[in-house]
Parts: structure tokens; sequence; C-alpha cells
């Protein structure tokens, strides 16, 4: 992907305005088939309603956009700037996030109202930029869709989070493309050459800002796993005693073990003497052959103990990425769940899409790392503290969203996100 | 009211069935004004989503009735039993009640379709109840609407709660009935004679279990407020420092205070420079006429002890409301918020309807008190423990729902219900 | 007891300043057998470390009495105003009460040091207290010496919490009067009469303010069992099945059972396939025919429920208790633990001493009650919600602290406390 | 120091036995100051009573040595093995740690009498050590001291909370060597090459297995504070609205800030107009030219952004110090409390010693970390997530405890520790 600022400067808006309406009608697709009931509910703290998720990517554009940039603009409702708010505390006072699912209105309909108007706004904008805001707006346009389509994978975990509390099972989709019957690649070793290697993005084209600067790490030789571990290789740690065998968990993990009785990753059902896991498809026997996923850190670290093996760094995650095309099982998949994939003696498999892919590395800064100026500082460097790296992607990723370079991070005990692991070992 | 059970026996089912229809109907008209999404919200543990209590209502008639009594009746979903029962522990596992807003299946369209289902059904059953079943189905579907009138009640607190919570102060309704503007009447004192007095339904049409039986209680002379106290009694007690000493309260009262930062009824906001109370008919200012509302236990009697008096015992407010017609402010009158009512020297005003008063009397069995039998005996009595008896009805009660005898009962620390009080002293 | 104001009126204060040593030196004994280490402990925020319990029974006397009728006392820390005010919100602010068991200095020496300091000024008091407030520091100094006295059964039940903490079960003492081998006692029924009777306290001697005033209420004719449910009894509750019966239990006390897992009174132990039971003399084999002890209320209720019976009120509860002797097992008899009592056909047993009894009814003031003057008025009022009364004295209460007209209260969900119950019946 | 499996093997154990002397004692001699009753209390889950600590660390002994080496051995009660097992899950259940501060006994004396008996067995072990054992042995013994030194900083980091917890603000003790009168000395900036540089411990001499392997890593140029922030420096960041100002935090932080309502660092107080510090010596005028301590890693951070800055990682840390004689403010110098140093143009001041320094590194394992074999290997590698490293050592770290390549760590809200920051930039 070019970078849109010099498509602006070169060719006027087409190419951003087109992508622009199509993050935008990605978004409303996904809830296209959810009930007006679905999109109210906030099912745990750290999700939000669906119809929140709506309104507040196009808060996103209205405040860091229409507001700055477009003469008259006028809000349909003032009090949006504080409901939609998710975490700028220097734009002003979010509204508390753990009663998101406490607000009825305003209601899906009203909501819908609101992004038309903010589309109509935007296209304002960008059909006549101002000439001197021209590549702040392009940048900042760019973002707004990079952060759309972030909350389009939230809305897939959260709409997987929210039907899973209710006992009827339902699906969110019946018409899902239906997983292949591949068998399960056997597991081989890639292994890869120590020594100073450049990570981290070099600014062509778009990236989040904890991706920069590209810079220097030193690694030791190191083996990564040809693919993700599967639910049969995980139903093997399950049988062998692994949620019961503190020596395999870090001490905060065995906590939540024995906090929230974990025994099986999230969604799996044991109904009938057989194992089941719920998907954005319904209830569906396990399959064996697919990643397994729905994993915390702690998870992903007690299996690779077990395993005899540790997860790979991010930095050694990427060296071995970088390598590979980019291609898996995303969104446009429309498989919304992992699935096996074919053998390939010669690369590790299913590197993107499928499962993002728990590292051994927390998330920190890069060395020289600089945040956004401004507000717009708070959407990445805030959270360095508390999370560990995933990477790769799953397939509830845009295509168009990943690169070998992003980072995506959650805190260790979270197992709502389409997370899984690869293992790693000494060369 | 005549006893269903009799106008059976005589003349059919008529009447019953009527009274079915009357009352089934006033539940769906409450939920008319209120978009999907208003009805999906449980905005604390304590309130639920108003679909729930829609499809709650009507699980009670398939649960108790249509199962037992109406032979080849097929429920449409057979987790329903388990989604809407409430509290019935010998029936099933209920729902976890905390969780009920996390359920957005089935919809409103489906439980207004299981309402009719049921409704069907039921005209099947009241058409042709078998003989020697009668009697109970008669005293069953007398229950059953008596349970939906409460729960309709409910509704109106429920919806005020929800709607509470948005910073956009939505309005239920914005065509209620508007306050008449009434004067504030002078406080008098009402003078009762002390000895020998009998309390309790006498089984003389329908009551709960819990008001019975009738019995006597040993009263000493007293005396009782003539209307009770008012939104700008209240401003004295607030501007006095009532919410800042201590000596006025019951210990848990003062805890709760300090904890939760109580300094005003609920629902009273304090917004440039003015009081405002939010209503089911949106934000207004104070009406310093009408009767106090929203109150806890706690603050009626810290506000009592203001005072110099005491709240009156759940037989002393009976003895002097049985000598007086039942008539005042309630949900019939569509106000739906307490108001002002014009002065009269001879007898107590108000006390029926405007808001129920919180009693000095915990809620305990009566002297020989017997629950109902099976399942229907966990409909009151296993709740005599903790809170504390409240009397006369209120704003958002149906006015053939209540009766002198009618004990209702909330948490000393409760707040959402329709809540005030009326002074007592000795004579 | 003579009233000590008249014996200080008519003979100068000798009995009353005997009394006061004897209550002093008893508050020391009981803390003799314990370690330095053991008086430091809070083992949940109701229990308070010994060496607290020893300072603040003499803060009393230093705040009402001391500081306000002995010129020029002087305390040796001002601190201890705030450390040792247990809950006096008026006098000043009390130390956060779940915390005094962080406090480590004073020691235990120091406590002691102080209570010979207060003891010391109360003898220079009590040997020439002014004229003009002779009366009302007699009166203080009963209500002190009282006061005192119920944190000397406190001391008891808290020092029993604190061992029990430890696995390693150590015993308080080990010398303590062995139980008797009295075989139980067959359970009989004794009849009383209804009508109109008269309960609390006449003024004659001394009496809590809640005890007062007396009163009349009307009784329905009622039995009593002969005997407390003994520790036999209730394993036959057990056996049945009686903490997995959803329908025997009150709505809050099944929410207990589930929440906490209750399946057994506090303090027994299942051991080695025998019940045992922790007590102050160390862990003992389950004695089957001593009373039931350490049962919250929810317990006893669902055990009345079980045994077709219920508790008795309060009132007909102090009918029963006024005619009989006031003898029984206290803390005189030095077994600090119930025991069985030999059978008595004409009487009811044990209706003294032994275990507190739960009775049906909400500690509530009774008609007229007034609270004493000034921060005393804080002693017994403001606790008048959410606590249920308990009647008759136990194994840790002093022989003359008791009365028939004594009203002691707990949260229905405590079981720290000697607490058993007595079935009642309608007659 | 030479590594004492070669002192062995050479001359006997007398080195090592007389190192065990030494460390025993001084647990025991840091404990004589206080009170019996400052030994048994537990001021939050992360404290443990000092006697507690006193019996930990010999059970250590007693379990990894002990039982397994000297035949015969007995320990005096079989519970201690439960009661003072801190985390070692594989070694049998440990004792709950929030629950340390409610167990009495055994007391402080029986609790010596147990060090006794270990010592004694101790010296007979090390007295005649079987020979195929010996190294194993002597390497056990001296993780066993090392392991002891850390709790007596723990005993320190302790003693303090406990007795802040008293608002008589005891001291610890009064006899301390007092604060130099050094002026603060000027900030200056020391620059460092990147490239390739080795960190972490070569395996000459005692290290914990965090610390290993030896390995490379890259960095870049960097900048490194001449002397830590000073309680003066710190003052700034408050005065300039430190604490109000979220832009300047981590999230996880900014709720810290906002949940407990930080807005010093703790064992800050300010009263009269001034601020104050509690130091183990008692309440003291702050000291402005002393490092500033206890703060939390999010403060520790949200100062360096206040200040144009950063923390230094753990890397950065290591190269500096490595170059630098290790000396300091250590436990050996009495002060107990941080305080001011003469500046010197030519190398950073105070890293080891006086506070530990926050680095902006999490704690995980180095490349091919590998921890000890069996229970033993519980003791750092469970704890590699969630907590970040900090470095030097403080003034209460024994001198001869202490490393370059030292890896100390803890949650980032933590605040107890004697922990500050030193500013790095980049060059």
């Amino acid at each position: 992907m070019r970078h849109p600022v010099r498509e602006i400067s070169e060719s006027g808006t087409p190419a951003l305005l087109q992508r622009f309406r199509h993050v935008r009608a990605a978004s409303e697709a996904i809830c296209a088939p959810l009930s007006v009931e679905d999109q109210v509910i906030q099912s745990m703290p750290d999700v939000s309603p669906p119809k929140w998720h709506l309104a507040h990517v196009s808060w996103f554009f209205e405040a860091f956009l229409l507001k700055p940039f477009l003469p008259g603009y006028r809000t349909p409702e003032p009090l949006y700037d504080h409901l939609f708010n998710s975490y700028y505390e220097t734009h002003g006072t979010p509204f508390t996030r753990a009663r998101r699912g406490l607000i009825s209105r305003p209601g899906v309909a009203e909501v819908i109202a609101f992004r038309a108007h903010v589309d109509r706004a935007m296209e304002e904008l960008l059909g006549a930029p101002p000439e001197q805001h021209a590549e702040e707006i392009a940048r900042r346009v760019e973002l707004g869709l990079q952060h759309e389509q972030q909350h389009q994978e939230l809305l897939f975990m959260d709409i997987k989070h929210i039907l899973a509390q209710n006992p009827l099972h339902p699906a969110y989709r019946t018409d899902l493309a239906p997983p292949p019957t591949t068998p399960a690649a056997p597991l081989r070793w890639h292994e890869y050459a120590g020594g100073l290697h450049q990570i981290g993005h070099d600014g062509q084209g778009f990236a989040f800002d904890c991706e920069m600067p590209r810079h220097r790490e030193f690694l030791g030789d190191f083996r990564l796993a040809s693919r993700p571990v599967s639910n049969g290789d995980y139903l093997g740690f399950i049988i062998d005693g692994g949620y019961a065998r503190s020596e395999l968990w870090l001490s905060d993990g065995w906590n939540e073990v024995r906090q929230h009785g974990w025994h099986a990753p999230l969604y799996w059902l044991w109904e009938d003497d057989e194992w089941y896991e719920l998907t954005l498809g319904g209830l569906r026997p396990l399959d064996l052959n697919a990643p397994v996923c729905h994993l915390s850190f702690y998870e992903a670290d007690a299996y690779a103990n077990w395993a005899g093996a540790r997860l790979p760094t991010e930095a050694e995650w990427e060296v071995a990425a970088a390598k590979l095309p980019l291609q898996g099982n995303f969104v446009d998949s429309d498989h919304l769940q992992p699935v096996a994939a074919a053998d390939d003696p010669h690369a590790p498999q299913q590197m993107f899409g499928d499962v993002w892919e728990w590292t051994g590395s927390a998330y920190r800064p890069y060395p020289r790392f600089q945040p956004l100026p401004g507000s717009l500082g708070e959407y990445n460097g805030k959270f360095m503290s508390g999370q560990m790296v995933l990477r790769g992607g799953c397939c509830a990723t845009p295509r168009d969203h990943i690169r070998c370079t992003y980072r995506n991070f959650f805190y260790p005990a979270m197992r709502w996100q389409f997370a899984g692991l690869r293992l790693a070992k000494e060369a």
C-alpha cells in the first residue's frame, strides 16, 4: 500500500476516500447479522456493546478530524464526545468503560444515523481538504481507518463473548465458510541463525507508533515450530494433567487457574462425553487439527513448558515472518475461526492469520520510541506495562490491516481474543 | 373484588379471563414506549431487563398452570424454564440473577411471541378448566396476575433506574399527566387509641400468604402525621447537615452514607445551583410540595430522628389505614411520580398511593404464618430476614393491586423503589 | 443486685468500688493464659485483638468518667482516645475497626499499665465523687462495668476464633472444668397460655436502655422445647441433607451456605471419619449430648423448619424465662463450652447459660424506647437494624451480667458467638 | 568472594560455616529492637510478620538441607513444613500467604528455639557433610544464606510498613547513623557508547539463576544521570501537578493514582504545612537532598516523562555499573534510609545502595535461562511475568549480597520496597 499522503498530493483524495468508504461499510456489515438486542450488551468490562463500537469509531473521526479541520461542523449531540471517548484523558472525560452496557440510548438506529452524519462530513472534508492541513488530515484518516479495523476485530471478539453468555448457544452466522478437512500437519522445526537483526517498521506505509523505530537486536540461534499448536496437541496437555500441575505455570498464572477454575481454553465445553467449542458459527465438535485458540498467555506459557519448549520472542518471530508472504486465514476467508492448514516442509505455516501468537516479550517501547503528538499519543504508548506482545493476526483480522512488524498486546490473563501459540526452541 | 374462585363456581371463567387479558395487556403497554435497547439492560443486580420481566411473568403461568394443568402444552423453548425462573430453587436451577442483562436472546419480539403463546394456552385452559382442578387453577391464576402486577411496578422502577444511568437524561414518556400545583398541606397530627387491635388479612378476597393470618397486636396510643414528608421538608434536613450528622443515623445507615457518598435522595441532581429530580417524565425542577421519594429506610429513619419523631410500626399504619378509602395517586393517575395532595383536617391524606411508606417493622412472619404449599411457598416466606416493611402502595402501583393489609418489603439500603415516609409519634 | 446509685446515697462507694475491682480483675484473668502474640491478632473484622479489648474498656472509663468528672486527670497518651474509641462517632473519630490488628503498640505491657493508670484514677474518683455528679457517676460506672463484662464474653469469643485459625489447634486452657457425662435429656414441650403479657425491664436494678421500657405484648398460646437443640439432634439435620436443601432456608441464608460452603456449625471438623469440635480447651470429639453451638440465625431457622417447628419470639422466650431461676452454665462454671444438663419434666432447662438462643425477633426498639443521652446513646440504639435478638446468656457470660430481659443481638450470618437454639411451636 | 564449594573441597567447612553463623545472627539482630507484638503483624498481604520471616528462612534449611541430607534429623513440629513454606507448591501445600498474620503460635520464643534447633543441626551437617553430596550441600547452603539475606531486607521493608500503620508513629530504632548534611549534587549526564554488550552473570561466585546466562545485547548510545532523582527533584514534579496530569502516566498507573489517591511517595506525610517522611528512625522532616524513595514503577515512569527523560533498561544500567566499585549506602552503613552523596564529575554516584533503581525492563528470562532443578526451580522463574526489574541494592541490602548483575523485581504498583529511580536519555 502506498502512503495515502502521497496519493493525496499527487492525485487528490479518491484512493483514500474509496478506502474510507470500504472500511466504514465493513463495520456495518459485521453488525448486520446481529439483533438490536445483541448490540447493547457488555458481557464483561473488557467487552463493549457493538453499537458502542460503531459509535466510537465515528467519534474518532469527529474528534480528531471534523472538529479540528472541517469549519462549521456540528455534532448531532455534544454529549457523544463524552459517551464515545474510549480512553483519551487529555481530550476530555471518557464515560466509565465498565458502564458502556448501561446506556440504551442512542440506540442502534441513532448510532447508524450518527455514522451517516460523520460519513457525510468526512466526504466533504476529504473532497476538499484545506491545503495547509492536507498531510495531517491524510495521516489521521489513515489512522482512523486502521483504528476502525482494529475495532472490527474487537467486534468479532466481543460478539463471540456476548453470545457465549447465553445457554441457548446462539450462532452469530450460520453461513460461514466451512472449515477444510485438512489433516493435522506434522510438527517440524525451522532453524534460524542468530546475530544482529533489524526489527520494527521502517516508516514506508502505515504503521502504528509502537512498531517504530526500526532498530537492531541481537538474537541467538533459534528454532521455530512449523505450525501453531493444535487443539489435538493441547488436548494432550489437558489429559496429562496440565491444569493441575503447578510446576508448569507462572505463579500469577497458577493463581488464575485456581481462582477461575480454568481447565480448558475459553469456549471449550465438555458435554455428553465430548469436547465442543463455541464458535461464531455456533457450537461445534472440537476440531483437533485446527490451531488451539482462546488461550491466555499463562496457558500458552504452561503448554510450552510442558512441551519442553518456550515461546518465541517478538524479535525471533519477526525475523522469521519477515521472509514469508503475508497470507493466511484472515477475516476475508470468512471462516471466523482458526482452521487446519496444509503442510509445507520448507517454511513455517500459518504465521499470519488463524490465531494471534503469544510471544515471550513484554509490550514495552522500542528504543527511541516516540508516541504521536497530542491526544493521539494516548493511542498506544500508555498501555506499555503489564501486557504481552502477540504477533501475526488472526481469522478475525482484516487482511490489509496486518504487517510482520505489527505488535498486538493483551494482559496475560485475557482469553477472549483469538490467541494461540507457536513453540520455539534454542537451536 | 370478589374472589375469582367463587366467580368460577357460579358463572364460569369470564370474569377471571377478562381480568387475565386486562393485566397481561397492561404489562405490554408499560413497555410500549421503550426502545428495544432499553429492554435489554440490567443497570444493577436488583434491576431486571424489561424484556426479562415480560418473559418471567409468562413463565410463571407456564410453570405453575400450563405444564401442570393443560394436557399437551408445549413450551416454545425448554431452556426458558431455566432463563426465566427468578428464584424458585425447588422448581429447578434459576439462571443467575446478576447475569440477566447479558442475555440478548430471546429478543423483544421473541419474548412477545412467547407471551402470545402462553396467552393462547391460558385462554384454552381457562375456557375449559378441568373440573377437579378448577379451584386450584383459579387460585393460581389470581396469584399469577397479582404477581404480574407486582412486576408492572418493578418495570417502572427498573425503567427509571435504567434511563437514569444515561447522561443524556432520556424521558420514559413525555405525555405524563402533569403534577397538580397544589400547595403543600400543613403537617397535622392524628391521634389513635392504643389497645388490642387486629391486623392482617381475613381471607376474604385475594391476599398474599404473608398478610395472614389476621391476629391481635397490642399497641400504645400513637399519633400519625397527616401527610408524607415532602421534598421541602426533606430539604430542611439536608440543609441542616442531616447527611453529615452521625448521631441521626443507624450504624449500618451511616456506613452506607459514607461508602456511597449519599447526600440527597436517589435521582436528585444539583445542577446550576438548583435541585432537579429525574422522573419518568424526564428531568424536572424539584417539586417542594410533593412527597419525598426514593429514600432508603436509613434515610427515612434518620429524617424521623431529626424531626423528633419516629416511623410508625406496620400495625399502627394498618390500624390507621383500615378506616380510610382506598384511593390515591396510583399508576391509574398516570403521574408516575408522587404529587402534592389537598389538605383535609379530618384524616391522614395519601396513605395510599404516591409513595410506599417505610415502617419501623422488620419483615417477619405473622404469628402462625403458613407459606403456600410447594414451590409457590418460595413466593414470600424465604425473604423474611433483613428487610423492612413498607405500606400503602405508590404512584406506580395498580389501584386494584393494593390493600390496607398489603406488606411490601425491601432491604433497608435500597432506594430505587418509590419509597418515602410518614412520621409517627407517641400520643 | 441493688442499684449502685442507692448504695452510694446510703452507704458511700465501697460496694461499687469492690465490684469495680472485681470486674476489672476478671478481664485481666481472662487474658492471663494468653501469650503476648495471641493478644495482637484480629482474625476477622468482627474480632478485636485481646489487648485492644483490655485497652478499650479502660478507655470507656477514661472517656466517660475520668475526663468529665476527675479534675486534673491526665491521659498517658492523647491518641488513645482515637485508638481505643470503638464506635462513638459523636465522641471523636474512631480508629478504623478492621485495622485494630495492625497496631502493635501500645503493647500488652503498656496496655496493662494504661489499665493500672485508669484504675488508680477511678479509685480516686470513686473514693470521693463530687456530690453533684455522684448519681451520674454511679450510673456510668455501672454501665462501664456491664460494658466490660460484655467485652469479657467477647474476649472468649475472639480468643476462640483467633486460635481456631491455627492448624496447630492450640488450646486456650487445658485445665477447664471437664464436661459432665450427662446423657441427652428427652425433648419435651412446655405449654404457655397466650394473652397480654408484659415484657421488658421495669427499671429496678441495672438494665441496658434497649431492654426498656416494660410494655405489653399480645401472644398466642405457644409451646417451648424443654432443652436446646443438641449436637446429636443437629447431626440428624446434617445427615438428612439439611445444608443441601434450599427449601429449608431463608433466601439470604441459602446464599451464605453456597458462598461460604457451610456444611456444619463453625468449629466442627471432620477428621479421620469422625466429627470433632474446636473448643477453648482444644480439639475434642463432638459431644452429642451438649447443646449445638456456633450456629448462625440462618442455620437455626433452617433447623427449626426441618424439625417442623420454629424459633420462639423474644417475648415468648421472656415470658417463659421470667418464671425460672437465673442459673446455668455460665463463665463461673469454667466449662467455657456448652454441656449437657440433667432432665427435669417440670420446666424448661438451660434457658440461661450454655448457648445464647436465637429468637425469631428482629432487634428493634421497644415502644417508647429512649436511648441514653449524649454519646452513650450510641451504645445500643444505633444497632437496631439488620440484627436478630438472642436470649439467655451462654457459657462465656458472667453469671451476674445476665437477666431474663437481656437482649443480645447479632447479624443473622454471624457464627462466632456461642449461639444455639431452642424450638417453639404453636400450642 | 570465592565460591564456597571450592573452599569446602580445599579446606573443609569453616569458611561456609562462619558465613552461616554470621548471616543467621544478622537476622536475629534485625528483630532485636522489635517488641514481641511487632513481630506478629501482617500489615498487608505482601508483608509477612517478622517472626514468620525468622521461621521461614530456617524452614528453608530444614526442607532443602536437613531433611534430605542429615540422617535422623527430626523437626520440632511437622506442621512447620506447612506453616513456613512460602510458595513452593511442588514441596507441599503452603499456608495461605494472606493469613500469616493470623497465626500467633509458634510465638517469638518458639521461633527462636526453632532457629536454634535448625542451627544445631546445620552445624552438625556442615561439620561432616556426606562426601557424595558435599557440593550440592555447599551450593544449597549458599543459596539458603542468600535467601536469608533477601529476607533481611524484606524484614526492614516489612517492619517499616508495620510501624507505619500506627498513628503513634513509633520508631524502629532511635540510634541510627544520622544522615550526612551533604548538599544535593548537581545532575550531570554520563555518556555510554552503544553496540554489542555482554550482560548477565558469568558463573564465577554465587548468582541467582535468573542472572544467567551471560549473553549479548545490542544497545544504542545512551546517557545516564549522575545520581538518583532526589526528594527535592521529586517535589518539583508534585508541585507541577504531576499526580494530576494523566498524560504523564501509563494507563495502569493512572488507575492506581485515582483508585488509591496517590499524591506523594509512600511514607510522605504533610503535616502543619511541611512535608515529613516516616523512616525506620521515626518521623523526620523530608530531606530534600536524599534520593526519593518508596516510589512505584508507575511514579518513576511518570517522573521520567515529566523530566523529558526515561528509565534506563536493565542492560544499560548493568553496562554502566559494571565499571564501578561496589560501594554505597548499604545496611552496613546503618542509616536504613537513603542519604545524599558527595558529587563526583567523573562517574555516576550511588549506583549501588541507597535506593533500588527501577528500570524500564520487564522481568523476563534471559535467553537460554535454566531454572534450578526440583522445587528450588520455583525460586525465581515462576515470577517472570508482570514484574519490572530494579537494580543496585538499597540502604537495607547487605553489602555482600549485591552484584552488578543482580536482578530484583517487583510489581509495578508496589511501593513499600526502598525504590527510587535514575534518569536515562538517548545520547
